[in-house]
C-alpha cells in the first residue's frame, strides 16, 4: 500500500497512523512521550491485538528514551512501563510484549516491579548509570534492537498466518463443485491491526491471491465502526470485492447462505480456546454454527495466554457510554458498551497460529 | 405522554410524528396527499408494523379526500392505494389495511383492481357519482370511518397484547426466589411503533407498572437507530430504567446472564410462525436459546400471515446501501442493507396477540 506506516520506530519516537480519521485522512502521528502512546493506544489511534504488542515493544523503547531525557530511575520506569501494559485490558499482546520488553533491558533487575535499587534521591547503587539516572545507554540500545525485532517478527508472523488459514480454508470449504469462497469478517485485522498482510484479513488477501475468493462481507462493528472505516478501506486498496453489513445483519445473511466461511482475529485465546474478539463475533459463531459453515479464528501465538483458563477470566475492557450514546441517543442516556465479547471454545471450528491448526470444536 | 399524537385523523389529512427526527425535535408532518403519505413511510418517518397498518387505513381515507378534490376516478383511486400498500413490503400489516380499507369503501366495485367502469374521460357510467370523478362523498365517509376504527382498535389491542405477554412472562420467568425481571428488546415497539402502550414495549410497561421489572437493554438497532433515537426516548418518558448496547453486543449480554428474557415485536409472522423482524433479531433468538431464556414475540394478530407459509417465502425489504456506508466507509463502498430478518419458529419461545399464546418451539 502507498500508505505511511501503520506503526514504525524512528530513532527515538514512535511514528503511527492514526485510525481514528481513517479513512477520510491520512494522519501520522509522532509519538515522544509514554503519555502519548498511552492516548493514542485508549483512544484506538493504534488498535489491533498484535499492532498493540508491537506498540508495547516500541512503547519500552520510548519509554528508557524519554526517561535519559528526563531523568529517570529504574523505579520510575518500572512505573511508567507498567502504566503502558495496563492500558488496553483484554489484548494479552500489549502488556506481554512490555513485560517482554522490560525483561530484555538488563536480565531480571527490572522485573522485580518497583523493587529497584535506588537511593531516595534516584541514584542508582549498582553502578549501571554513571550519571545517576539509572537508565543506561546499554538498555536504550537492548530495548530499541527489542522493539525493531517486533517488528519484524509482527511482519512474518502474520504471512504465515494468512497462508496457513488460507490452506485451511480451501481445504474445508473447495469441492470440485464449489471453487470459490465467500467470506464473512468482523472488525479489522489487516496490516493496521497486526502490520504485514494481518490476520483474518491475512486469510482472506491469500485467498484473494490464490484466486479462489469470491467476495467479503464486512460488519460495520459498532460502536467505532472498524469494519467500515478500516476494513473497507484495506479490502479497497486490494482491490476485493466486498459488502458492508450492519453488525446485527450478519447472523441473517450467514443463514441465507451468503457466506461460506466466518474468519475473525482474536484479542486472547484463553487455555481452553474460548475467544475473546471484538463485541459482536459471537453472534457470528452462533449463526456459523448453525448454518453448518467453519467459524475460523487466525491469531499469532502471542494471542494465546494459557494462564487465563477459561473465557470467563479474560478481563472485558468496558469502554465510555458516549461511544454507543452519541449523537442518537437522549441525553443522559447510559450505557453497556463492552468492546469485546467472548466465544466458547466449542462453537469455533478452528484456530490458525503462525505454528499451527488447533480444532477445539473437535471438527474441521 | 405529553407529545403530539404519533398518528391521527385531522378530517381531511393525516397528521404525523417525524420519527426521523426524534428525540432531539418534536416535530409534526402535515400529510396531504399520497405521495407525501409513501415518502413519509419509506422514509420511516412513519414506522412500526401495526403503526403502518394504521397509516394504510388513514391512507386510503387521504386518497379519497384527495381524489375528490383532484378528479379521479375509480381507476386512478385503485392505483394509488396500490402505490400506497406497495410502499414498504415486510410489514404485512400495511397493505392488509390498505385492502381492507379499500374494500369497505363500496364493496367489491375497487377490488377489481384497474377494472372500473369508466369512460375515456373519466366519467362513472354507474352513477355513483353526479360530478363525474368516480369518488362520492358516500365512499368518504366509509374510507374515514374505517380510519377511525383502525386507530381506536390499534390502540385497544396493544393494551391487550402488553397485559397478556407480561402475565406470560411473569408465569415463566418468575419464582420465590427471582423476582424481578430484566428484560432485552430490539428496534422501537412502543406507541410510536403500535399506538397505545405498544407491543414488545407494552409488555415491559405493564412489567414496570406490575412492579416485577428491574431495567431494560435497548438495542441501538443499526443503521437507522430507531432502538437509540426511539426506545430510549420512550423509556426515559416512562421512567424505566435502561441502558444502551450495540446490536453486536445483544448476543454477548445475553450469555453472561445480564437478561432473563427476550421481548420483540414483529413485521409477519409467517403461516408455520417463522417471525421476520428488524434485522439483528435473529442473533437475540440464536442466543436466547443458548442462555436458556424465554425469547418472546409480541404482535397483533393482524401480523400473521397466514399467506405465507414460511420465512423464506417473505420479502425482505433491501434499503439504500448509504444508510449503512455513510459517513464511515470510504466513498463508493457497498452495503447488503436487509431492513429485517427472519427468526424460525423452533427458537420462538412463544408469540403473544390480543387472542392468544402460540408457542412455535413447542415449549414455554
Amino acid at each position: 500500500m502507498d500508505t505511511p506506516d501503520v506503526l514504525a520506530w524512528r530513532d527515538g519516537y514512535i511514528e503511527a497512523l492514526d485510525q481514528t480519521v481513517l479513512p477520510h485522512q491520512l494522519r501520522v502521528l509522532r509519538i515522544q512521550t509514554v503519555t502519548q502512546l498511552i492516548e493514542a493506544i485508549t483512544s484506538l489511534a493504534i488498535r489491533g491485538a498484535p499492532v498493540l504488542g508491537v506498540a508495547g515493544a516500541l512503547g519500552v523503547a520510548l519509554a528508557v528514551r524519554q526517561g535519559q531525557a528526563e531523568g529517570w530511575n529504574q523505579d520510575r520506569l518500572t512505573a511508567e512501563t507498567g502504566r503502558l501494559a495496563a492500558a488496553r485490558p483484554t489484548a494479552v499482546n500489549l502488556a506481554r510484549e512490555v513485560h517482554a520488553a522490560v525483561a530484555a533491558l538488563d536480565g531480571t533487575a527490572l522485573a522485580n516491579t518497583g523493587q529497584g535499587d535506588t537511593t531516595p534521591d534516584g541514584t542508582a547503587q549498582d553502578g549501571t548509570s554513571p550519571d545517576g539516572t539509572g537508565l543506561t545507554a546499554q538498555q536504550a540500545s537492548r530495548a530499541e534492537a527489542t522493539a525493531r525485532a517486533a517488528l519484524a517478527t509482527a511482519h512474518e508472523v502474520s504471512l504465515r498466518i494468512s497462508r496457513r488459514g488460507a490452506d485451511y480454508l480451501r481445504a474445508a470449504c473447495l469441492t470440485p463443485t464449489c471453487t470459490q469462497l465467500r467470506v464473512h469478517t468482523h472488525c479489522n485485522t489487516g496490516a493496521l491491526a497486526c502490520l504485514g498482510w494481518g490476520t483474518a484479513l491475512g486469510v482472506i488477501r491469500a485467498l484473494h491471491t490464490d484466486g479462489v475468493l469470491t467476495n467479503v462481507i464486512v460488519d460495520e462493528t459498532r460502536p467505532l465502526l472498524q469494519g467500515a472505516r478500516l476494513t473497507c478501506w484495506e479490502l479497497d486498496q486490494l482491490g476485493i470485492d466486498h459488502q458492508l453489513a450492519c453488525d446485527g445483519a450478519g447472523p441473517f445473511l450467514i443463514s441465507r447462505g451468503l457466506a461460506d466461511a466466518v474468519v475473525v482475529g482474536a484479542d486472547r485465546i484463553a487455555a481452553n480456546c474460548d475467544v475473546a474478539n471484538k463485541i459482536g463475533t459471537y453472534s457470528l459463531a452462533l449463526a456459523a454454527r448453525r448454518a453448518g459453515i467453519p467459524f475460523l479464528v487466525a491469531a499469532p501465538e502471542s494471542t494465546i495466554d494459557m494462564g487465563t483458563p477459561d473465557g470467563a477470566a479474560i478481563p472485558i475492557e468496558l469502554r465510555p457510554d458516549e461511544e454507543v450514546t452519541r449523537p442518537a441517543a437522549p441525553a443522559g442516556t447510559r450505557a453497556l458498551n463492552y468492546a469485546f465479547d467472548v466465544t466458547p471454545a466449542e462453537l469455533v471450528t478452528a484456530i490458525v497460529t503462525e505454528e499451527r491448526v488447533i480444532r477445539p470444536a473437535g471438527t474441521g
